[in-house]
């Protein structure tokens, strides 16, 4: 079985800490990236950006490029969703995590982004991995659907072979034979993350759940089990969202979770 | 497909409260179970029932009489083993959790517990649900390890039809591909069980971990995803236990994750 | 980790042949047991008994107790049921395979059956399990739904262990993220289950498909991947079936069937 | 939900016959493709070559571009590999199916290959699909890991809608809880593929199994559920494989494999 070395704790004893724009992943702190699954106009980026940012949440995140199971569902604005998000980051300050689907647009995706997303279907498309590992960007790794904790980790490893060691893990859920919810989210992860390697790991409550009910408890779940952050999908108007629609928050719900996540957060760290 | 009628929100709106002793499940405060996967020793089990009990806990949890893979690993110590859980009852107070293995000792069982649990392997044992339906005491309806939401309910939906509704429902992970953790949490779970049931439910992260390190992050997952209360195994020697030695808290690290669990959970209440 | 010990090839080296009447299993024959789901009226299982036993069945299944995940599903025929499964015997010559659900009703069961029975979700109701390896009956143990192949072999050590070794395993399909089935057949299981025991093992393939159209393609392969015979549902009116009616074979798709399961098997034999 | 359109069954009524070279799959016939993991050399590739042909093979495989999950693995010969295995093709005959990792070497991979390979773990590069729809080579798709039918079928319709139809399905095993076998090889899927789509679709058995002794019972099996031909790794020093090894046929025992096929298909095709 081979092993990771350059993500592995073996390797670096200390947390590795990533900066996307201003905001530190790893270091004690827990930022919140939020936004809607995709670019859909202006408008709604702008709305959304800013009220996520009221409520504190500290990296803008949507997809210019989406990665759908079907060829007829929306697949993004491309290169005009990520000009709208510069207008984002321009207006709000926020940074952005926006996707890269493949190495044909990465070097546009990467001009645009703060931090770039590599999503669960690709963790083990290699080329992209190797691309992302030559990229002055911060990456962020989605774990497969079905990945094991060492398939996940040696996906990093080639990110940081390549000399990259700006990679910020992400839980989304796996799949499991239950139907309550998208996917199960595996909150044990996290800690054995912690245990096996240096990076930062954040969770996404919101692929996992699938239905916004879900989100909430989730979101506080995944803070009280010592994450490293949340990634959370808000949509202005939900039902009338592109993709991702049932599982997005709304505006004033994602306010209140901020508030119980800085609460849990504040518990969590008391140490 | 059938689907569950008396356990069902449909059927009763209002939180059903299960009592076992003077402890409440269900009104919204977060009683602990804790105690050792078995009855060992009179010295065992009392000087973790004081420990525990001094930590917070509020019922006492051991098993007499042990479902075990193997014929050959320890079998508990029976009708002995209840005995010595009777004088934890009446040296600490605690009530008293035990497992029900099977109809043949249930009324031995029922003795002795005040709240008799229905282990994971078994929820689907018609039979013993049935004999549970009939008892005067509260059970607590482990879900199996494959078991569907549906099914689950579905399960207690055999112990109320017999006139017994103190029915405490606990979540203790779910069998995947997952190999970091013996099972995989499913904490998803709960807030879709309070949706769909009027029955507390509460979580077990020691099962599902499987290694003690894995058990306090999980235990304050638990508590933020707002479940009714925990149930933990606590060894005063763990590298001796004969069974479930791995994923047992010591009693200073159950002191100290009590005092976060209390935090989390009136976070959690803030409403 | 515990390790089969009266089970396993180590403790005997050739196989077990296994005589339900006057059928033998493990020999390298072939037998087919058939029947429906459950026992509903003398002339539905006279009938479908006749059937099944002119293409080719050497044993009837049918169950008189029923393991339901609702209580308010049919529950079975009970004593009765029994008793027309006599009738079946006498009028047919062929032995009956029927479950045992618990140790209160085995004594009964194991009067009218050749072949008792254990259901999925009984594979780790150790008090069961005990009770068959008392009886002078063969034991059918199918697998659990999340069984490891190590507890499956477990729970036949438990029967095994109280004397009686007239053990059939059989493989019936796991729960898995599948959606097109009911559960996904392991037929990889055959032959690791042979390398490591002494035991015969079969294959249940109309709990796995779930539905009947599945079940002919499966039952071929499970022929071709050489377990030691098949166990199948047919019923002479599945639409009326008061269970599992999707899944089970008309009477000619399965005498159709029966002559190419035995051609399979012959060219498995052929070495 | 998504549902698939040029890929259905409502769509093509009759099936889809895909030809490699002069081997056509979906007639009716059952190609076996056959060959090592990886290209290594060139002795090894024509010595296995001629082995498999003779045994009646009608496709060789093998990768020269090798997705791995570790970076520190074998990487593939790349270029070097697609003209040894020009040179299998020049010398015995056989057409190539080779994979195409990803989009930048598709060009040349295409050049080499008579069917390219989509691998599992990019089943849902979406890049990659569009790509090969634009080429004029078959395509064989494999089942992503964890890949449900309707993302399995949906993925194919990215690469029909680019106007390529020669599309082979392959199942290859899903990961499930499952530890005796490297996955679990799912051969339900196979008749429900056939009555949802047009296309053809093998079976695997090597990466399902991970081992040599479950492959053999498996390949059996995956004839006898009716599939349209196999993929089997064969390598004439598997102890000294650069990968995958331990479930590579030995070239003896692919051709007592092709003998039984043979005969099972035949049976399969009697009606």
């Amino acid at each position: 079985m081979s092993i990771a070395k350059l993500v592995s704790r073996e390797f670096k004893i200390e947390n590795t800490c990533v900066k996307v724009g201003n905001v530190v992943f790893g270091d004690g702190n827990f930022p919140v990236i939020a936004g809607p699954c995709a670019v859909e106009s202006e408008k709604q980026v702008l709305s959304i950006a800013h009220s996520v940012k009221n409520a504190g949440a500290q990296v803008f995140r949507s997809g210019a490029f989406k990665p759908r199971t079907s060829p007829y569902s929306f697949q993004g604005l491309g290169k005009q969703g990520l000009k709208l998000l510069a207008k984002v980051k321009q207006e709000t300050g926020l940074p952005i995590a926006t996707e890269a689907m493949d190495v044909e647009n990465f070097d546009l995706v990467e001009e645009y982004a703060d931090l770039v997303q590599i999503g669960t279907r690709n963790m083990q498309n290699f080329s992209l991995l190797r691309r992302a590992g030559k990229s002055k960007r911060a990456v962020l790794l989605k774990r497969g659907m079905s990945a094991t904790l060492q398939e996940w980790l040696m996906a990093a490893e080639y990110i940081m072979q390549e000399g990259n060691e700006n990679i910020i893990l992400c839980e989304r859920g796996i799949r499991t034979f239950v139907r309550h919810s998208r996917n199960t989210l595996d909150l044990s992860v996290i800690s054995v993350v912690k245990k096996q390697s240096h990076l930062p790991v954040i969770v996404d409550p919101s692929h996992a759940a699938g239905v916004r009910d879900q989100v909430v408890p989730l979101a506080c779940a995944a803070t009280a089990v010592n994450a490293d952050g949340l990634m959370i999908e808000v949509h202005n108007n939900p039902e009338q969202a592109l993709s991702d629609g049932l599982q997005s928050l709304y505006p004033e719900q994602f306010a209140a979770l901020m508030g119980k996540i800085n609460s849990i957060h504040a518990v969590i760290q008391e140490d």
